[in-house]
């Protein structure tokens, strides 16, 4: 099948047609395949930012404020919310996007929630795919949304431009712990129910960490919002904005890309490779043989690999 | 090197010896494989616990209680707790250890803080290498207290016979979203600081979504403590040796083991592929000539990986 048609009416601004084309390379890595090779020629113009920070910190909320923030300015969003799949979702989940229901309508907006496979699962080749189509289609600004927890918040790194770290005030006690690692991934802190009680000693806490920094190109700024009630999104907008132009001003725009266009290209090849080996095992049963002698004691686990690896080249 | 003569004392009840191979295993993966190869033969016999949830749960506090009573029953507990390595580490994660030092000095239980090589990493190799030192050395128990978010979250259900979530009232709005997806990994679910306000609210939504599971051969139970007040601790011990229990006498046991074992030679496998792949990339500076004519749209992600494809293979 041919998705020319489709492509066309996608490039003209068509939602649906977009919809449709994230749909099939949700369906089918084959023909997730042919489209993402059509439209490359049209990708790599967007914005790309990245909502993640712990469960509890109002990402959803958040989003939907930028999202408004933005269309208000008259351009095109598109939003990719990771929701894990599960049987048991609902709830607060439907109520999100229920609550971003009207931007939906909105014809400069288009939302999407992909699924994770499960709790443990992360942003999957779907999710980029479905990344590429919307860029394709040329909205201004892509946001994804992660859930907060489990795979999507290591994976969101290796796509986004700008990611915006959710802080809250409270969480307890091992929120220092994560605290310790944001840092580094963090190109903008919001602390979000900044006008709940311990919002400015958590400011400052994140200042403070940003401080003992000795090697950053660039301090990340901390923003102080309150999604639910709308303030300080003009404040985050405009840092969004100013890390754009600080990434392509420095030249770590193009690093940036180039370095996860990197990583997916090594990915792509380990998935033929891991087919190989996959292929091997499956035909002969064999990998569950061995692994019996593992349990039994009768091999270790670097026999078994070396017997493997022989058997591939051979 | 051999490490005869420290394996000797490892296995003779050495905890010096103990965390010197651990050390080994952490700095050479070469050595790694060499202890590692040695001391197969005295794995399989710990009972690996899991402590994993949300940032905020109380998770450190909990681990101490649980090794504080498997030591009042006379039992040798490994304890191997996950921080995110990083130049801002300090207070908490250190306050934690501290609270534990007691408890290190005593001559039955074994305390390892290892790192994940910043927010976004996992349980690396050396993880799992010193969980099989800690099982070659009789410890009856071996806990592995993950951080809460990013990768470890992911790994421990890869390495863990028995995997307490720990939940807390209150965390928020998307709450409900982790709650759709841990179902699926949590063998026992403990809500900690049950006495604050909620906590019923909190166990009645996870037992109503447990209740709503029809294809669970087993369903996990709910138990309500107050680490901090040592409340519950004896329940939850309980819970943990049921679930062992009924992990041997349903055949699950060998089944998880095995299911383990075999994504950890696959992964053994694919390690040495990715240095194939490597060796060809970086030898070559190709990859990265070869990223720039993506970008430029000369070429596409697909075209390079075949290409790469064929050179691996001529």
């Amino acid at each position: 099948m041919s998705y020319m048609k489709l492509i066309e009416s996608m490039l003209a601004g068509q939602k649906r047609a977009c919809a449709k084309l994230i749909t099939a390379v949700e369906n089918d890595p084959k023909e997730a395949e042919k489209i993402i090779r059509e439209i490359h020629q049209y990708t790599g113009n967007a914005h790309i930012i990245g909502i993640t920070g712990p469960p509890g910190a109002g990402k959803s909320t958040l989003t939907d404020k930028v999202v408004k923030a933005l269309v208000n300015e008259g351009k095109r969003v598109g939003v990719i919310a990771i929701d894990p799949t599960s049987p048991y979702s609902g709830g607060s989940i439907l109520g999100d996007r229920i609550r971003m229901q009207d931007l939906a309508l909105n014809p400069n907006v288009f939302i999407r929630s992909m699924g994770t496979r499960g709790y443990l699962g992360g942003l999957s080749k779907y999710t980029k795919n479905a990344l590429k189509i919307l860029d394709a289609a040329s909205y201004d600004y892509i946001i994804i949304e992660t859930v907060g927890v489990g795979q999507s918040e290591v994976d969101i790194v290796k796509i986004a431009d700008t990611i915006i770290m959710v802080m809250v005030p409270g969480l307890g006690d091992d929120i220092q712990s994560i605290k310790a690692g944001i840092m580094e991934i963090g190109d903008i802190f919001a602390v979000n129910k900044s006008d709940l009680f311990g919002a400015d000693r958590t400011a400052t806490e994140i200042n403070m960490m940003l401080d003992l920094t000795m090697d950053m190109d660039r301090r990340p700024p901390v923003v102080k919002v309150v999604a639910v009630k709308n303030e300080g999104i003009g404040n985050l907008i405009k840092e969004i904005k100013d890390h754009m132009d600080y990434l392509k001003e420095s030249g770590k725009f193009t690093e940036r890309r180039k370095n996860n266009l990197k990583l997916e290209v090594v990915e792509l090849i380990e998935e033929e490779l891991r087919k190989i080996v996959i292929s091997h095992t499956d035909k002969e049963e064999r990998i569950d043989e061995e692994v019996i002698e593992i349990l039994n004691k009768n091999k270790n686990i670097y026999e078994v690999r070396d017997e493997f690896l022989r058997a591939l080249s051979s």
